[in-house]
């Protein structure tokens, strides 16, 4: 396994090989272990009531961002998983694309936090923000 | 607008007209404004590396469980929003129905605060527990 | 290092010595390795305006029950300490004694979770409810 | 009630006359509206057992210092109360004065939201890392 962190490049070709059903549709646009941006493309299926984005695309969204930035800080650990996840919606993004900004709060050996801004493409606003903890297993 | 609380029926039929792509897919056993309980289906697409099920598969299925009680509490809110979501993931879940119980914690003029606690079907220990914030639109 | 877990007079005899200064002024007065309760003393140093109790008197309460809950599950472990505290604060308490009731979300090696329910003395309805994470430092 | 934001002096002086017994201690050393900053000077009451600060101690810090940003932004309302409280603790704090910085992630007119980093006095890496949520009271 891997102990440097992925490039963008193989984080993305890992998620659709990981999640072929498409629960990997967010992509990684940049990733180098302190920050990691993810793109989800607007489609309708993600509308809910109001016209407007549903919580769960934007929480699907913000668990991807978190697992890829962990994969860029120390690479690939595809038994990582979210202990805590706690995300605040702050407005009502409109109907386009979605992009995650995830940030290393810490990076601990057995716990990874991050905080998530979720923006609409072009806005500057953030519509949701994010904060989540996965826990890493021990190296053996 | 209704100013009673909706039937399970009631709900499910809102929820396959409001989603029609499916993100409605959980299913809602029972909700009597105290309580309502949400079943969704296992399948494939559900699964993660480690052969669990997803973590937004988890956060969806929360999120629908509360917006079923709220409407089973207070009526049909449409555009009620989720303001806060978060949730612990305290086991990984075996490949097999999930099914998420919310209850009321506050049922305010504003706010309505509910727990949700996931487990697998079968089984008595909870795979995740959340605490939701739905913000209500005021009635006019 | 006891590994059985304490009785709620062993906690407190704990907290009195280990927080001097007054910070354990709460009283355990249940706890089983499943469940504990916790009281804290009403005092005019907690109001705040409005003539309610501050958030950081139930946010102090909350912390030291489910420290208290650890103790009684898994024996001493002073330097357990909490990752997350989440808090939804439901109703104004008014001046009067809080009781805390925590119980076990889930109890790990590495990770204890639980949540707690906090009460006016003599109230039915909670004014806030936490869901709390500690880390458990591990036997050696 | 004032419409504009407070200073900095006007805010410690309301929490030093708001909360005589010293639940006040925080100082607000800088506010803005989109920030405020916070220290509590170091004293042996804050430290638990480890030889670190206490969680008590910085949850109480944090909830001051968004108290104080929301004076700063939209003017005195004492009314004003936390709803959600989420807090990672992500490193021990050394026993020295502990500065919090809160940002501005939502100024609505019911709900105020802001993130709070908290750090040891002259280091760089967060000691903890919070998302608070304030109930504005209605302007009549």
């Amino acid at each position: 396994m891997s102990q440097h962190g992925l490039t963008p490049d193989e984080i993305n070709a890992f998620l659709r090989e990981a999640f072929p059903g498409g629960a990997g549709a967010a992509h990684v646009e940049a990733a180098d272990g302190r920050r990691a941006v993810c793109r989800i493309r607007y489609n309708e299926s993600q509308l809910r009531p109001g016209g407007t984005l549903s919580g769960p695309t934007m929480m699907a969204l913000t668990d991807t961002a978190v697992y890829a930035l962990i994969f860029s800080a120390i690479g690939l650990e595809p038994l990582a998983v979210t202990t805590n996840l706690s995300i605040n919606f702050l407005r009502k993004p409109k109907p386009a694309d979605l992009i995650a900004e995830a940030r290393t709060l810490k990076r601990g050996k057995a716990l990874f936090v991050a905080d998530v801004f979720i923006r609409s493409d072009g806005e500057d606003d953030p519509c949701a923000h994010a904060v989540v903890t996965y826990s890493i297993p021990p190296r053996t």
